[in-house]
């Protein structure tokens, strides 16, 4: 192949920028939309029966049209390796491996639900900036209280384990918590405030201390959101600081900032 | 009709300043509210049945009136195709329609209940303004947060799909996990802390993946909260920084400062 | 009984400033958590059955004690009916009525419990000034977000009663949702993440609604906590604005303020 | 032990500045991890009953080895009695001691997991200052925020035991509202909208005060993290507002900033 068709071939495919580009992406998104409502609805027993061999076809062919496509990719790119361990290149890939993997474990194919993901392209491909910034804000803010929620999620486990061995002892497996393990996923059950009731305590003091940790969980679950809140309003306040000294070429001023807080240079 | 009547009519039905427009206001929330509450408890199968003849009198004389209400609307205001198309024109035309509709679909007149959203003119006729307001300042710091919310959203779909698919190989019909649809359904009972138990993991492997998402919905119920706070708090912040000090450019005055809290200047 | 005997008597029941004072209203504290006990493990049947009789004569013994308070309190204080009226009269009254109701509603006894709020004198005692103000700043913050509060309110009780009317028609009696009332008291434990699961939809279209009924109390839960948290940081940015100018005497500065922002005065 | 020795191994056991002190903490460490999980998977009784021999030889090994050092630690620390009766000299303490209760009482040796808060160490092992410095802001926001916390503990201690106390008298025993305790037990579980179902109200007035209960506890929801995510904000704006311009007076700098953004004049 050429390089000026692998050229062509790399801008239609990756790129949006050309009419055919465009067109190609929309094409995409639909297909992957319509093939995975197409797994989804397969899994429905009774009603899609009669229609299995239809329903399997287009999976199939789906699943031939990606696997093409993946291949191109990794061809017309630059940086096959790049691309092939890059977010989107191991989504393509998880996208049709789940097919292969279905001829030795049937069950396996309903993974490629997987695909779902690769209509995250949806955002780029509609121009929908605007939004794609917003999520890199939202993305900024989480990386940004990374050690908070780090301590924040050692603080959880480390409840839930001493709850759910206390849990153990207390209620047993005469009362749904058979091991302690169990006690650990009722115990998260409780503090997320989910609460199934498939295992709930039964004796007086099994009682109280789920009374305890429900409380407690109270203030838990305030603590990620202060700490988001809290992200959230700093990375807005930092996204406002935009004026770049012309002198000392220091961005770091605030939203009404007249004079540069580096060398005091007119901004 | 004259102009003047269909004027006077106008001022009684759609406003709210003269004194008949008002009682008539008045008169349209108690009924409304009479009738919705007759439409709940009809529903009360045991306790109502002996008085089912009273209760559908009301119920058509309800009817009636409102039907007759909307024709008289459409017809005194100037622009009727924008009245009928508004917010409150089709809420006004979907609080009568059902019961036309229940001579074919009986369990349709239930739908009525839509007339609910019709005392939603209960803040205008009793001059809760401040209220409006408040409802516009939420409006706003929601729309505001718009795409910021539709990224939280497809994030939440995608998990939940994703979700709903290994868990339906991991626990699958036997379990409860019928199909992917049903799946998706629990993901979703499970991600907002719902959690009815109608669907629960049963297998080691399918409790460890809920536990996962179940922590993982505690950081995900603080995005929204962080969204919403945050721009409710630069919604009330934008309504107070209003002067700039003119002698020193301090810009941290309340909104009746009249002299500079920095330097001491006229602002 | 003489002035200056009742003035004593009003001294030690509703002050704590002298050293009888402080002890009477630590005996009383004593005697209310005592009492609420007893009412509560009365309750457990089996537990205190054989013990019945000396829990009956300390019920009995602790309502004679606060009824003779509660007339000596009417009797001392320079205001009857104000003290009648007020919250703390009340929960006296409310505090000892029910027993005497028990004599024709045996359960009745157990509203005794309503003297736990007895116990919100526990702060003064203590001169645990520090949290009284605190809970100050809370109700504060509360009164100040009451509009958007109720708007907010006015809100869930439209989208439950809509959402509790759609579900009787969908799921219907054979599922649980046996009338509108009912269903209504379904989509309050599903909008507040309560989610018990006594009532849970069956059909696919009813979990559809459900799942799309959930996602929206995501965002509809994040509303009350911006309001308050937006309250309450403007609350706390209020309590700081403590400086009067000497000249005009206005009090509205913030808390770094040099100059008066009314006068132009220096603070 | 001569001084010199002594202070080696204090070096060794409680200091991670040294290179043998490094190394003997990250062993502590794999230590603590594989001893909590042989407890946590010992419980499993079907899969791990024929290993029993090997989990219990390695248990007590454990057992053994974290005894040694526990004497050890009291032995080489200056201050013994400090050390005893710090929070790490109580968790190791609590680590050892369940496996010695087990003679007497088997079940007991469960409360070892206990031992899981010694991993708090690994923040300090591996130089996670930061993160420690988060945790410190975390824990400061919360102790900044107790009295508010405080308050709001009672106002819920309150109306758990009120709504408890009246749901014993609508439901009662026949509808699973066994006794006040219980009650209160359920309106934690309300309250905290974990609602696992185990009691759920059944008449139509239990239903009502349930509602109420769960719209008032989106209300109370909003309130620790109201609280949390204010004092998280003053925390963080603390850690920033440092510098005031001595000529505007302005104070609205960023914390490394060298000349005032309004007027130019060096800091």
């Amino acid at each position: 192949m050429s390089d000026a068709l692998k050229n062509r071939l790399y801008q239609i495919i990756f790129k949006t920028e050309t009419k055919q580009g465009r067109a190609y992406d929309i094409f995409l998104i639909l297909s992957i939309t319509l093939s995975t409502l197409l797994i989804i609805f397969e899994s429905v027993d009774g009603l899609f029966y009669p229609y299995r061999n239809i329903f399997s076809f287009f999976e199939w062919f789906f699943v031939i049209i990606f696997s093409i496509e993946y291949i191109l990719r990794l061809y017309v790119v630059k940086d096959s390796k790049g691309y092939a361990f890059s977010f989107y290149g191991l989504v393509d890939l998880f996208s049709i491996l789940p097919a292969y993997i279905s001829f030795f474990i049937p069950a396996a194919r309903f993974l490629m639900v997987i695909r779902v993901f690769r209509l995250l392209r949806l955002f780029r491909v509609f121009k929908m900036m605007r939004y794609v910034e917003e999520s890199g804000t939202l993305i900024r803010a989480l990386r940004a209280s990374r050690p908070k929620i780090t301590v924040f999620l050692f603080t959880i486990i480390f409840i839930v384990i001493f709850t759910g061995a206390i849990m153990y002892i207390v209620e047993g497996p005469q009362n749904g918590f058979n091991n302690i393990p169990e006690s650990i996923y009722w115990a998260i059950v409780t503090v997320s405030t989910v609460g199934y009731g498939d295992i709930s305590p039964q004796t007086p003091l099994g009682k109280l201390i789920s009374s305890v940790l429900m409380i407690v969980a109270y203030g838990i679950i305030a603590v990620p959101t202060g700490i988001i809140t809290s992200e959230m309003n700093n990375a807005s306040k930092k996204a406002v600081k935009l004026a770049t000294c012309p002198n000392c070429f220091s961005e770091d001023h605030v939203a009404d900032a007249i004079y540069c807080n580096k060398c005091g240079n007119l901004l």
